[in-house]
This record gives structure tokens, sequence and C-alpha cells, in this order.
């Protein structure tokens, strides 16, 4: 990316449009998540305008996937009965090439739940989408620029390290976004369904960096705007919900921090 | 139904008396429904003036529906655990003559769960709440009066079907409700919420059919009066619930669009 | 505690001390709790300033209570997943020698519930948190100062029994709060939240009368100022996490009803 100045106008323009896509197409999202999570994501996908879908039931969360345009695969409650409910949904995915997010929560918390989200990264995820604490759990170093892009390019995906300033890479190219607000630390959740909004874009590009690069702008700068509005975490989780709700590209055309 | 103008204000009355009913009352309403839904539907039943529980173990639910005055069974989220809890409270349901209602939440994507609602229809739920898409996925025909009544009536039960307009049918009366408002839609868990309402004034009032009017009016009436104070859904969600709380019948009165 | 007119400042000392620590060191605090609770008692540690973790899973729940500095266990889901999470977590916080609060949710429901509750006790949890209804379930007995105390006394815990007056007593000392509001009644977890935030408060101080006293003044006073700003329990829900955000000393300081 490395936008020079003149091009800021295109890379809002490209965000305005993958939004103006989810409104139009409305895509459906299967979400395995965690259970502190589930009702917060699937307003923030409401408000953007997709479908949200969130069973785990090894019986039917084959047709849940195969009738998805994106799946999102959320680490946050690790059990068995998700475990199982992922092998089947990213299977799922693999079979009929739907884009799917990981999300490695609190890897950097316990053992088995690194060494699973290890074995998921194998299997290629089209994003994988993490903070800092949860990057190095998995990587053994800590992140920088070189780092993403050197474990991107070796994993073959294209990663989204968030942090004050979030990085999206393939490692080939690398973006850094400079968009959203300390309240959204403040939130739980957050994370999670900033992650559930990359699996939303990238069922409307095929340019995997853009889209990701497109859904932490689009969450960041609602948070930006819900910050304006709120006096603490609690009016702020209610505005973001409400900004992502009416956020359009005038909105966004001025705020768009890329580079 | 079909109420010539007169009759209006009689329906008015009809729900707020059911209104104060519930405020007075505070029937314990025993929810197997799921998790993205939990903690919004329980708000929802505190705000009318209920009592929620929401356990689902084997052990327990037993007493736990024992000591309800209604029950509400919703398909969303579909695993061994639900099932299993779902057979048995029903069964206790049935023995103490509790009303209960089902809410086949997204039978339209999964076979087994249609499956499994069809079972659940045939040990005859008092009230079966539904969209047009899990209604004709259950029926196989595209939802009409007709069709409605005829199902309501083929299956012994009473059926709300929601949509821009709700029916209401036991098979053979029928009532429309045009209260609600689009943002509605816009928020996870508001049909379920709106099904637990339903359960809740079953336990208030024997006639069924008058009972759902008088949920699916009160919920569409709080959505109104939210609707009048919000941004957009994060601001709507938490509104309706304190629309809810403050509901009466004088606020009621001029609002009931039932016909 | 007993407390005369002129020690009350050194009270709303104490406890805006214990807050200052919360802000300080932001404890991670684990919590087993139920589906309907999770999402709430996570921004009601957030707001305040801690950690929170919320995993289940048997594997690894080991080392997320071992890197915690509190526990809390809530009974509201009381399942077999939860059930064996409860032993392994417990005889963690026992070899590690970290607090963990004990919220015996409806044990006057369901009678493997209470028994549940009665094996956990005789594991001798730092602080019991329940209301009368409980109370009277597990001791057989209503609930009154005296019978508190000996409860306590008889058990070797903290009692913390939340009423229109809390009451916290190790059966020696004994104190009364008459913070809060009732709107708090009408919100889904906040009874479990604040039992997250007792668990919060003990991992800044070892007195654990006083930092059961402080948690209960901290959720009561943000009631109270978020009842100020709320036109029912949904916009209060939201106030009360922006207030808790927002709390610090001289906000309390007119507000501590501690007798």
């Amino acid at each position: 990316m490395h936008h020079p100045a003149a091009s800021r106008d295109s890379v809002a323009q490209a965000i305005s449009s993958i939004l103006a896509r989810l409104r139009d197409h409305g895509p459906r999202v299967h979400c395995i998540t965690n259970a502190v999570a589930q009702n917060f994501t699937a307003n923030v996908l409401l408000a953007i305008g997709c479908v949200p879908s969130m069973t785990l039931s090894p019986e039917e969360i084959g047709p849940f996937v195969a009738g998805a345009q994106a799946l999102l695969v959320n680490l946050g409650t690790f059990d068995a009965e998700r475990r199982e409910a992922t092998m089947i949904a990213v299977q799922m995915a693999v079979r009929h090439g739907l884009p799917w997010v990981l999300d490695p929560v609190f890897v950097d918390r316990a053992a088995p739940r690194a060494a699973f989200a290890r074995e998921l990264i194998s299997r290629r995820p089209t994003v994988v989408r993490l903070n800092h604490a949860e990057f190095s759990a998995l990587v053994g170093n800590e992140p920088s620029s070189a780092e993403a892009m050197t474990y991107a390019r070796k994993c073959g995906i294209v990663l989204g390290l968030s942090g004050k300033t979030d990085l999206v890479t393939d490692g080939v190219r690398i973006a850094s976004i400079d968009n959203g607000h300390p309240l959204m630390a403040k939130v739980t959740a957050m994370g999670c369904a900033s992650s559930a909004l990359v699996a939303a874009c990238l069922a409307t590009d095929l340019d995997v960096v853009r889209a990701t690069i497109a859904a932490l702008v689009i969450v960041g700068v609602a948070g930006e705007i819900a910050a304006e509005k709120s006096n603490g975490p609690g009016s702020f989780a209610t505005a973001i919900i409400d900004s992502l709700y009416g956020l359009d590209g005038p909105k966004l055309a001025g705020r768009v921090k890329v580079s």
C-alpha cells in the first residue's frame, strides 16, 4: 500500500464501495464465536447489513456454512463442541471456496488453545486477525512489520495485526491503519466483532488485503464517531452499533487513515 | 377478529389488562433459548414485569419448568444439550398444563432442525411463532392467511406469523397486527424475545389468540416508541427495553393496530 | 463495622483506595458464569479496569485460573461442563491461594443445584454472595443479621447478603450497606456482575470484609449515578457501565452508606 497522499481518495473510495456492497448484498456470515461475543457480534453484522448465523451443532453447521458467504472461527470459548464444529465448518468452507477468518483469542493464555490455532493456520485461513500478545504466543517473536510479513508469507495467509496502529499484510504488501478509539478496548467482544466484519468484507471483494483493510477502517471510523457521542464504554458499545448502521461513503471519506 | 372500528377500544383494553396482569403477577417464564438471545430475552421479560429463568441442565430443568407459569422453546441454538432439555421441559409443561411457545428459528436453513421442529409441533405447543421463511420450510407453501389458518387447524395450535403485518390464527379466527418498526429486524434476538413475551402473556390469559395478539402488540408498540428516541439499532435495542418498562394502558391506547 | 459518623470518611477512603488499585493493577478475574451474564459481567469488569476471562474448557481452565488474581463461580447455568470446570478451577484457586467468590444463583429453585452449592461451600470460598431466597434455601432459616453471622462463622466464609440493605459479615464483624437503586433488580446479571466485582476487589485487598464492602458500595453508587441518567432498565444497564468507568474517589465520597 504505502499510499502517496494522492491515492488516499482512491482508498476511501474502495472502502466505500465495499461498504455499499455489504448493504446491497447482505452476505450471510456464519460465526463460530464465544458466548461472550455472540450477541454483540450479531448486532454488529446486522448493523452493517449482513445476515449472521451462529449455530454450533455438528449436525447442521455444515449446511449453515455451505449457505453462507463467509465464515468466522473465533477461539474465545475453546470447548469440545466448538472444536468439533470448527473442524466441520472449515472443511466445508474449503470445499466451497468460502473465505474464512481465524481469530485466535487468548492463545497466549493456554497451550492447548495455541496448538489448536496452529493446526487451523496450517489449513490456511484467508485471514488471521490477532493482537500483539496473541502474535507473540504463536510466532515466538515480538510483532513488527517485518515479523508480520514473514509470518504471513510463511503461512500463506493475510495477517491483520491489531494494536494502536493496525497492520494488514499478505507478506508482500503491507498497510497500516490508524483509525479507531481507545474505548474500543474497553468493550468486550469488540475485537471478535471486528474479525466478523473482516469475514463479511471478504464476502464482497476478492482482494483479501483490501477487504481486510476495509473492515478495520469501517469499525475504526465507526468507533471514532461513536466516541464523540459517548460517556463511557456502555454508551460507546451502543453508539458504535448506531454509527456502523449509519456509516456511508461521505462519513468515511474524511476519516480514512491508511498508509 | 375482523374488528369493526367500534371494537378497537375493547381490543386495546384487553391488551392493557393483560399488560397490567404481567406487572401485577410477575409470572415466571422458563426459556430454552439460544446463547445469542438469552441476555436480551431476560431483559425484555424483566422490563415487562416477569421473572425469567434459562437453565438447560437436564437434572434441574424439570423443577424449573414445574415452578414456572409458561415455557419458551427456541431452536436458535440447536445442540444436543438443548434438545435433551427441550424434551424434558415439554413433557413437564404438558404434565402441568403449562402453556408453551415454539419458535422454530432458522428451520429453513437445515433439515435436522426442521425435523425436530415438526416433532415438537406434533406435541401441540400452545403457540408456534415464526417468520415467512420458517413457515415455508415447515409447511411447504408460501404463507398466506388461508395457508396459515389451514396449518393452525391441522396442527391444533395457534400460529403467530410475523412479517410486515403479523398474523395470529387458531384456524378459525384470524387477526392481523400492524404494529412494529423496521429497526426491530436489525436487532438480533428481537423475534426470540417477542416469542418469550408471547409465553409471558399466555401465563395471564386463557384465550390463546388474545394473549398472542397482546404480546405482539405490546412489543410492536414498544418498538414504535423506541424508534422515536433512537439513532440506529444500538440505541433502539436499549430504548425498546425502556419503553417496555414504561408501557401502560394509556400509551398503548392510541397505537393498537389490530384488525 | 458499626461506624460512628466520624469514621465514615475513612470507609470512603478505604473504598477509594481499592478502586484506585483496580485501575492501577488491572487484575485478571476468571469467571465461570452463566451464558446470560457473560457479556454484561465482562463489560462491568472492563469498565472498572480489570481483565476478564471466561473460558470453561477443562483442558485450559487450569492455566487461566493460575494466571488470574481472583475467581468467580456463578451457578446460574448449572450444566455438566460448568460443574467440571468449577471443580478444576476451585482446586487451582485453592492451590495458588487465590481468592474466590461463590454466587449460588437460584439454589432455591432446584435441589441438585443447592447440593452442589453446599459441596462448594464446604471448600470454603473466600466470599459467598447471595440473596434472601438463596440464603433461606441453603441455610433453612430466613436471613437476619444473627443468622447471617452464625452461618458465616459456621462455614468459615465471608457472607455478602444482598437485599434492600446489603449485609457483609465474617461471623464477627458485620456491616450494612444502603447504596444501590431499584432498577438494579430489573437488569439481568446485575447480581452476577456484582459478584464478579467482589472477586475483583478481593484481588486488591487482603481484608476480605473490606474488599466485599468496597465492591458492593462501588456497584451501588454506580447504580445511583446511572439511575439519574436513565429512562428505564435498558438505558440504566448502559449507564451503569459508564458510571463504573467514570467512578473515582470524589464521586464516591458523598455517597457511601456503610454502617
